[in-house]
């Protein structure tokens, strides 16, 4: 018997698939194998979100026939509260699960799943609960709408790696995503037709919950709120009439705080959301509001502003959010918003959102402030998952935890879920596991796994990175440019913007810069190749980095003669040069070029193949002797 | 009492509502109140779907609430067969509906419902049945793709109006809409992420057979076919590769029928599908071969025309239905195509559907062929309903009755349903009642009954029409450009593709050409305000007439004042014009010019002004008197 915890645990290939690394694992010989008989059996306290789970397990595990039959109980004590820990006991004859509350019993559901290789589940002792109790994904559906199947599909996944609170970012300049009854301007101005019905919304709250997700929902104000001014332009700081804005960035029209009537709008509608979102959390944004309207309003607000001894722009939204709180509490809500609410005068039971940088959650908590850690987990700015796991929101009794956040101005339903996945893990692993559990390398090689277990549950994003790059070319094309996408990294929003301001939301994101993915395994493998090459300096390690250089040389060719794609064939061009660079031990501009973004993507193995052109044998001026 | 049969009954106000009229109706004194005890019960056979009809019959009745009580008993008589007909005899004490399947059964409590007005049911006998066995409505959803939960409510609607046949056109050079397991690229390669999963159809078919409706799936070849190439262009007759095909028209890309490899496919594919689509019908489109890709082709397509003696690309086709005809018949299916695909070749239990010209339906006829009837009924040209309405398919064994089609090139799901509804209603009752039922003022008035049922079933095409008004316009511009809204209708295709052939799949369709509707009330009440005084000479009615003509003067005022909207500039600016004209007797070449389309739409009042024009009262050179 071994007892380990966190890091430790990492090497013995028995539970090495788990994601994320519970709080402490023993592990002992034998072997548990469920075979096609094996049952989930509930004998403890059950609101029917156990047995459900239960059941989907079973039928997830149908797929892995064994030569056994053995039983899982699980044992839950009690139906109330938020405790998510469990304690999981695995051995030849069966298996164990006991939780204080259905929560817990669901991720000792999911870790047994994972812990399920070739039929068998190791003998084991897990005792488990997160250090974070808030382990948040935000999906913009605003800026382009997420299909309702799509969203389950992202709870599918959130479940699976122990994620509990789905942001749903509902409003936003660009749309309008829920059907409000009291006032159907909002979804029916507001969204071209694409919004989720009521009924649609207390679906998916129901489907949340039975996978211990808690759903709370953004209507971001008092910016970003054009979408809400076409219908209701009457709440508007400027004097209209509002257009849906088809376009990205910050805009001016903002709601007036100084109106009594925004107010009296506010509460019915916040009390109309309130019932339909039963999470007792509610985000209200608060993010971007550049003042623009308001500096330029002469009718209302230079009055109210005096009359309230209000001298900025902040303290106007101070005045607002306060009102906006005062309402909240009243549904018994508590609120939730962006960096930008923080102000000494709000009630401390808000909630602060931290995005702008790695300060705000400290001067949150300074300031009496709870707080929840979504700088260095945007997955729009397409982070490396290394990167973003080392983000720590660091321990601190007002740190909630934090949340990885999937804005969608360049996103899409196709290809969006290649965004989330599987970057979104290594944050859960973040947020849930000890923070000692720090070993990258070990979190890629359990990421690969979590792909599988991912698209066994349906999300289609490797699929659908196929198809794309599928629909830009096909056989021997397809081939070449496989090989080049393989080493070609999404480019972020600040450079998309950059390279094409003209976005609109209609603009069809079909292009290579669309299809490539965030993160690239094959610059990761070549980037490890060159810094053993650089550290021991190996011959066959080198014949390996001689053999990828030529190959993109090589695919160059084929890539030129492609039709269309010219975003491939400019990176394409980059990697042959600096790849010839390179080889030859020549110097080139382009070498370090091409560590910038090349139109709307990276090279991703540019930095490896600068690390080695500088050390390279055929340098002619300096370094070893060409090793052949 | 009273015995009527078809046109005759409509003077009856007791009835009036019943869309499309029964073939027999016998009124009686007195009246049922269903009240909110009312039942449905269920005395004869059932397979569960008259059970389900009754439940969601007694929930829309709910909101009748009545002041008695009372029983709707069914009697079904057994489970199989097409019987569509029904008797449901209703009296103050009950009602009882008998019918020999469920399907009658469900045409039945529709028209119950429909009975009931101000919470209670009159006395009636109603013997009814179908004129035509096959009432279809085509459904584009590859153009652009249509939400699950917007085919659910197309289906609400076409039970409300017995429309008995959805054919979902699933597969187009612009998109794959449905998920194949055997050949995946199809839709992973062919539809950006947006297809119906195998679940989704089986949940569509499912909720349609629910509702006595049959699925006909629609996968179009050999043409039209581009979005299968893109995943697999060895089934193409060119060199390839594909792109997915962004616009609009007719394209080149064509299965290649001289390769034994496509039927090989075609077999595999069409036995998947076999599959997920029951109905024994199944459609293979063959419309719009232009044959170039055929004609091009030097590889096989030469040589296996001179070893089978093929002379021409028709007998290129026609040899390819029959391999794919030999193939569906192994799946236990009949085949159904377009037009094009009449051969004499081909076995006669195949079924053409007419589409381009009032020939086609008597050429297939007598050629030995089945038929149904679109030509006439394609909701995208815009027609009246009573135009459509006016249409009938001709009484011949051999028909097997019509479909109202909506390609989608230039809709969307946001304006979808106002294209459809209530026009399709029209033709139902064309498909439905008996050929002696074509009053059409009455029609009107009942169609304007079916739109608040279809608004009650939550079909929101009025509130969208509101929404897309709303979002161009807002407070007195939105008055405005309501009332010239109400006087413009939509542009058939021919109209918008010559006005702007740039359409691409990706282009908005937002703008007023989008907002407005096909067909205007207040233009056909316009219009008969016309010919009465051009009949009768009536003061009022004069009067009346030059109100509107002055009204749409004094906006057009605020139409050009506002920001955007060219399109409704360009058209008040006409509709102002002609109106003075008009006014003051002049003669104006803007009268004639008024008669074609406008940009992308057409002023529906102008026919009516350029009559009242001609014989205006202020015309100097002829005509009678003014009356003041």
């Amino acid at each position: 018997m071994t007892r380990v915890a966190g890091l430790l645990f990492l090497a013995m290939p028995a539970v090495a698939a788990l994601l994320p690394v519970p709080a402490s694992v023993v592990s002992r010989p034998g072997r548990m194998l469920p075979g096609s008989t094996f049952r989930i059996v509930i004998e403890g306290a059950d609101d029917g979100r156990v047995a459900r789970a239960a059941e989907r397990t079973e039928r997830r595990m149908g797929a892995h026939p064994g030569s056994g039959s053995a039983i899982l109980r699980v044992r839950v004590a009690q139906l109330s509260g938020d405790d998510e820990s469990y304690r999981l006991h695995v051995d030849p004859a069966g298996a164990l699960l006991t939780a204080p509350t259905p929560l817990g019993a669901l991720h000792g559901i999911e870790t047994f799943y994972q812990l399920m290789e070739g039929g068998a589940v190791p003998s084991v002792e897990i005792e488990d609960h997160p250090r974070f109790a808030w382990r948040g994904l935000l999906l913009d559906s605003a800026r382009h709408f997420m299909p309702p199947d799509l969203i389950r599909r992202t709870l599918d996944g959130m479940a699976a790696v122990k994620l509990n609170v789905f942001h749903w970012h509902l409003s936003d300049d660009q749309g309008f995503r829920v059907e409000s009854r009291r006032f159907p301007k909002l979804h029916e101005l507001g969204s071209k037709g694409l919004y989720y019905t009521q009924d649609e919304v207390r679906e998916i709250v129901l489907y949340a919950r039975d996978r211990g997700i808690r759903v709370v929902p953004e209507f971001d104000m008092p910016g970003h709120t054009t979408s809400w001014l076409v219908g209701y332009p009457e709440l508007g700081s400027g004097p209209g009439p509002y257009q849906l804005w088809q376009e990205w960035g910050i805009t001016d029209p903002t709601l007036d705080p100084a109106k009594s009537g925004v107010y009296d709008f506010l509460d019915a509608f916040l009390g109309e959301m309130a019932g339909l979102f039963p999470d007792p959390y509610f985000h209200i944004g608060g993010d971007e509001v550049n003042g623009h309207e308001w500096s330029a309003n002469t009718t209302d607000i230079p009055a109210f502003m005096r009359e309230h001894e209000i001298k900025t722009n902040d303290g106007l939204q101070a005045y607002f959010n306060q009102r906006v709180q005062q309402i909240l509490t009243k549904y018994g809500k508590r609120m939730v918003g962006w960096d930008e609410i923080l102000n000494p005068a709000l009630p401390k039971d808000v909630v602060i959102q931290s995005w702008r940088g790695p300060k705000g959650l400290g001067d949150a908590a300074r300031a009496g402030f709870a707080g929840i850690l979504s700088w260095g987990y945007y997955l729009d700015h397409m982070d490396s998952a290394a990167k973003m796991y080392g983000v720590d929101p660091g321990q601190n009794a007002r740190v909630l935890g934090g949340e990885v956040c999937m804005w969608t101005e360049y996103v899409t339903p196709e290809n969006v879920e290649g965004r989330i996945w599987p970057r979104a893990a290594a944050v859960a692993e973040r947020l849930w596991s000890p923070a000692a559990v720090n070993n990258v390398p070990d979190l890629y090689r359990r990421l690969n796994a979590i792909e599988d277990e991912l698209s066994a549950l349906g999300i289609p994003y490797r699929r659908n990175y196929d198809a794309m790059l599928g629909r830009l070319a096909t056989g021997a094309d397809l081939a070449a440019l496989r090989t080049l996408a393989e080493v070609t990294t999404a480019g972020e929003l600040a450079v998309r913007h950059h390279a094409n301001p003209n976005y609109q939301q209609s603009t069809p994101l079909d292009r290579f810069p669309d299809a490539v993915l965030p993160e690239s395994v094959t610059a990761r493998q070549f980037s490890e190749r060159v810094d053993r090459w650089l550290a021991h300096r190996n011959a066959s390690d080198l014949a390996q980095i001689r053999v990828w250089l030529n190959r993109w040389i090589a695919n160059d060719v084929l890539i030129q003669k492609m039709p269309g794609v010219p975003e491939a064939k400019a990176v394409s061009a980059v990697l042959a040069e600096i790849s010839r660079a390179a080889l030859g031990g020549q110097a080139s501009p382009a070498l370090t070029a091409a560590l910038k973004p090349i139109g709307e993507v990276h090279l991703a193995v540019a930095p490896a193949i600068e690390r080695f052109a500088k050390q390279s044998p055929s340098r002619s001026s300096r370094g070893p002797r060409p090793v052949r």
